[in-house]
């Protein structure tokens, strides 16, 4: 599959001299984060068309050096955006997604479109979180099928998201509803509506947002920001502490060229430091390792927070992340109990297997249950067992000389989230 | 989204005198496998169209007691199927899946359709596995878009899984072919080509087999069987020794109303009991741990083994096993180390929590990797460090006294296996 961007639009209510679609948002263009984005999904080739300041979109794409991004200039860009569409005909000979280019979007629920072949196929949301409704573009249904496209509908089912899936076949219809007096894409899909018929994929309150304006802009900001950088799968202690320290930090190192994944990298190692000094069994040592596993546990929430902000999210850190810690989590249990046995006597060993079976079984079950179920947890009555309470607690048990615990705590609290969520799917069965 | 099934045919080369519906696979009917796979979609309700034998269906249906199951008797069964679509009408006001009752479907790809309206879209299977394609309905496309449908078609691009996602607007359609001499549903999607785009949704070779004669039943089990029970993912311990015995179990276990859950609470008892064997650290209860780790492990097959010849896999089946699999395992390893420690010293226990660490890495890193890359890790050049191979050697290593010995390789495994997995993902990216 490949991807159409409409970006030819002077977008005269932004008041600003560059195309929108170079604006930036947390650091990166809004183009960035469609081709993050688009090839998130797997498409192969990414054209843009282009039209008003076209130089300045295909010096950014030279700079960058995509290989899979092409401009194409559309001449007649003041017509209307249906010329856009048409200016991709040379170069689409496969299935395609028509996006556009003042849109933000998080495209990874359009991942099934992939199976689908369709003339003419429309992204809808019938949940609209984020957009104006008002401005948008509505849909209405009758028995299934869409009869009515357009800003001013009073009643609607669902709101037109920009994005289309499309096929090469399509073209001769666009050139032909171009004689018939259509100039915009919207013209284009009433008269395709008119003879045939549309089918929609529901996106139901996706992110997805439509940029005009510098105050749409700002709002952009602000909902990416909310939505992303405190997570609602934050525990307790990540909200009320750590996030607070590593948003701060991500702030600056997101002005800076460091990757995420180095991020997660030296978090380990600091995790990994930590182990060894607990495992030294001075008092002195428990401290420090007390201290790091805690430093670790901030700088982890670091390479998350800058992937998103940079739109570089990607399947590959999230798993280098997870594996990493949970070697981590091992690794420091571990010392812990070295460093101890000689004070505690050999029952501490026991309750750090039961610790660490307990902390990795809280990581297991969440992965394991949304894979299988596919949805989130349910975390009303959530009992406080993430990694971020499980290291507090053992930073507290290194500095207080209370290891063994810390030990049971964290056996308790997660042996008991475990059982909650055992109990929680037995209801729902 | 509701669901309509066709069931009114005779099923001539089928030879019984049943409706074909009723046969049986693998001890349960067509029938109820394919009310098993929509509701596990999430269907609301299920009409099925009835004509031959009506009253076995409608009898059927009865003694099940399904709340959301209901017949419709087509009175023009003999007709032709198209008849059978419009039987449907008067009871189908939300848009619905049409599904042929003599095939046998494994319907999970089709999950991303509850986010499609349509008024007719096709699936296809554009990777024919199974499915005898000189016998299947073909495709052609041109141009992305479907332009022939048809036994005869010399070259096609996929081929007429017969599901299909339809709203209530396709009635008068249908209707309309009918009038102009439709009598078939092949001659309705003809009639619809020739005037309108039909999308398709591609399940791109998932199991679905078409049953038309004793043969074709025969065949259908075959491949049920060696698909589901041989597991691609089963270790070298689970082909070689468990498979073997757990199959033979599974097959006496199926005839009996133990569910596959009970099974599973069965296998996570054997292993608790063989925990405490082990932490007895006697040498003959050492070697009853042994025995009874191994047991649990060939009866840890059986669960999904009924589950999936009955077609009742289910999410919360698979997810209480994979949560008592990691307790049994933390268990046992406790158990191990709890009883050696008296004689191999306080060196077992780090060994016991390398062990762990690494037996739940291997476990967690797998579903991990599948929920975060969508596509199963890749097992060439695999190390054995599955559960079937780590209890195996616990078994061995409490007959033998070799606990140390036991745990030292199973941690080799695993964290070669994580790394392994590690290094894979990072080579990809």
């Amino acid at each position: 599959m490949d991807a159409l961007i409409l970006a030819a639009g002077d977008g005269t209510r932004m008041g600003s001299s560059r195309p929108k679609i170079l604006l930036t948002i947390n650091g990166i263009t809004l183009l960035e984060h469609h081709i993050n984005a688009l090839n998130a999904l797997g498409i192969k080739n990414i054209y843009i068309v282009t039209g008003y300041k076209h130089q300045d979109i295909e010096r950014f794409i030279k700079e960058k050096g995509y290989r899979n991004v092409f401009t194409v200039y559309n001449p007649d860009w003041k017509k209307g955006n249906a010329y856009s569409v048409i200016a991709g005909e040379k170069f689409l000979k496969r299935p395609f997604l028509l996006v556009m280019g003042d849109h933000y979007y998080q495209l990874s629920p359009l991942r099934p479109l992939v199976r689908i072949r369709a003339d003419f196929m429309m992204v809808v949301d019938s949940n609209p979180r984020y957009v104006d409704v008002d401005e948008a573009t509505k849909v209405r249904f009758e028995k299934g099928r869409v009869v009515e496209i357009g800003k001013g509908l009073k009643e609607f089912d669902a709101v037109d998201t920009g994005i289309f899936l499309l096929s090469p076949s399509i073209f001769p219809f666009i050139k032909n509803s171009i004689k018939d007096g259509a100039e915009t894409w919207n013209d284009v899909k009433r008269l395709w509506i008119a003879k045939n018929p549309l089918p929609v994929y529901d996106i139901n309150g996706a992110l997805w947002y439509d940029v005009d304006t510098p105050e749409d802009f700002e709002n952009l900001k602000r909902i990416i920001k909310e939505r992303e950088i405190i997570k609602a799968r934050d525990g307790i202690i990540s909200k009320t502490l750590n996030r607070r320290i590593s948003s701060w930090l991500s702030q600056h190192l997101v002005k800076t060229r460091i990757t995420p994944n180095q991020i997660t990298l030296i978090s380990f190692v600091i995790a990994l430091a930590s182990a060894v000094f607990f495992g030294l069994g001075r008092r002195w040592s428990s401290i420090m390792g007390g201290l790091l596993i805690q430093i670790s546990s901030i700088v982890d929430g670091c390479d998350g927070e800058i992937a998103r902000l940079k739109g570089l999210s990607s399947a590959y850190g999230a798993w280098l992340d997870s594996v990493l810690d949970r070697w981590a989590d091992a690794a420091v249990i571990t010392g812990m109990a070295w460093g101890t046995y000689h004070q505690f006597g050999w029952i501490i060993w026991p309750l750090a297997m039961i610790a660490l079976a307990g902390s990795l079984s809280v990581s297991y079950t969440e992965t394991r249950y949304e894979a299988l179920f596919r949805k989130p947890l349910n975390r009303s009555k959530e009992i406080p067992a993430k990694r971020d309470v499980r290291l507090f607690l053992f930073m507290l048990g290194g500095i207080f000389n209370l290891i063994p615990h810390a030990f049971l705590i964290v056996s308790t609290l997660s042996f008991a989230e475990v059982l909650r969520r055992l109990l929680l799917s037995t209801a729902e069965e």
